[in-house]
């Protein structure tokens, strides 16, 4: 087993339960700090079913705010989602010490930045999850399917503590795999989130098979991950056309799934839409790269997001 | 008054009751051809609530079946909605004589063509209505606000038979004015039609309010709007920037407004795509004219009406 570390969680959902649960598997402490869910966590742990096997994760200390923590961490995983509305950096400031790295576990893209220019001398471990993972209810996580995780630093290498974690995670049988451009992998996270999380929101809560199996939908599809591809490009990521074509065939393949937004959408919660399409428009237009694609989809969410908030 | 004439009337949903019901009100006679509303419209007629005084319509012969009709038409008014699904040239076609011209109140572009190929002889009127009116159930029809209608011959010009139906609405109070390229005027229309009834359904539901007050989508409105005006002029239609600022300063200003494929999608009733926007993109096509926006719209509309249809 590789030494024990501390760990301070903010964000008990699917995410981080799943994760910094396997995390503690592989001996890590954790402290988690919880919001409405804390009487249940801190009573009766977090259950989580699992397609890799049931287990119920019961944080070494559970907290209300992350004050009120008692770890000197080395590290911080946010896994919380990517909204504007949250204040990630106000949040972990208290507890962020010189050796402290942060682990960000979120979908999209620029999201490490803000965290990046206010804590300069902390190490960024930048996190994408592949995996298909709800919080049911408070204390009840439930994982349907896939597991696997990339991880890097930001903006790029592959820190000695990011090689720790990646250590812990593949001890315990999670696929954790380390990428020297982490943002690399984001775009290429991108070309998939961007056609399909928007277009499931927007065509009427439409499935992957639906999007497919739709002629005029399933070019769009391509088209939206050809901007994409552009935009990666101006910013120095070749991604070439087979990781497209690539994408739309498992896509045409895999079980109707929905996705992230419109789970969101259906459960009135706010989307990342600044995270996964906001941040990627920004990009473009900071590079003068067309993608009126992009663009409308970005508009037309902003509208439904409103609409979530009002 | 005007010399009487006969009219067929196909479609007694809101718009066919009450353009024939003003029709009648100017001297001509009505057979009207219902579908499920036919034992309502037999027995008490249509009762239209109008902000320009109520009336009811009764027209002189009610009938459940086209060929069930008495008259030798002057006119059939096809006024059904512009759906794939419903096949007006086999309707029409055993009561179209020699003399009948065929006038068309519908939204959308191309809408004429495949009557024009079926009946190279027959007159063709083209009506385009700007008027909120809605059938609230069978036999009831409530008319809201506005009320004008543009008129000309299809593909251009302006018969006799045109100006002896406008002088009949006009001599009713319905303001109809003629136009001898009412191509042109659908083009002027769809500049509006395509990005608030698109963004509408897509939007999850939004109003022309809630577009115009999202700065984003706000400018892709003036986006597809540019993509419309780029198609129409493909098509010799010229249609200045004036015409676009126009449109946007008074959607910003009129009361929140539901457009006719949002009333459609709310009500799970096929939507026009194919009329206003499959159409539009068909001859940017043809054309060669790009226009991504409109392309991607169209594509999710599509899934969106595959869903409702399913």
């Amino acid at each position: 087993m590789e030494k024990s570390c501390n760990i301070i969680l903010l964000g008990t959902g699917a995410i981080g339960s799943y994760y910094c649960g396997k995390l503690q598997q592989a001996g890590a402490k954790i402290s988690a700090v919880c919001r409405s869910d804390y009487e249940t966590v801190k009573s009766e742990g977090i259950n989580i079913k699992s397609i890799k096997g049931d287990f119920i994760f019961t944080p070494d200390e559970t907290v209300n705010s992350i004050s009120k923590s008692s770890f000197n961490a080395d590290y911080i995983v946010i896994a919380t989602k990517a909204l504007p509305s949250i204040d990630i950096i106000s949040l972990i400031k208290p507890k962020l010490l010189e050796h402290t790295a942060i682990i960000l576990i979120q979908n999209g893209i620029d999201v490490e930045i803000s965290l990046h220019k206010a804590f300069p001398n902390n190490e960024i471990i930048s996190c994408i999850a592949f995996i298909c993972v709800t919080r049911e209810s408070y204390g009840k996580v439930s994982h349907a399917d896939y597991g696997r995780l990339v991880i890097g630093n930001y903006p790029k290498g592959v820190s000695e503590k990011a090689n720790h974690i990646a250590k812990l995670f593949n001890s315990v049988g999670v696929d954790c795999e380390t990428q020297d451009e982490i943002l690399y992998a984001r775009w290429k996270k991108l070309i998939w989130n961007i056609p399909f999380n928007s277009m499931s929101v927007l065509a009427n809560r439409a499935s992957t098979k639906e999007i497919m199996d739709n002629e005029n939908s399933a070019i769009i599809a391509k088209k939206i991950m050809k901007e994409v591809v552009s935009i990666a490009k101006s910013e120095g990521y070749l991604i070439n056309d087979e990781v497209i074509e690539k994408n739309l065939a498992d896509t045409a393949k895999m079980t109707p799934y929905k996705t992230s937004m419109l789970l969101d959408f259906e459960n009135s919660r706010p989307m990342e839409v600044e995270a996964i399409i906001g941040n990627t428009f920004r990009i473009a237009q900071k590079n003068s790269i067309s993608v009126p694609i992009i663009e409308a989809l970005y508009a037309m969410l902003s509208v439904v997001n409103d609409k979530l908030m009002s």
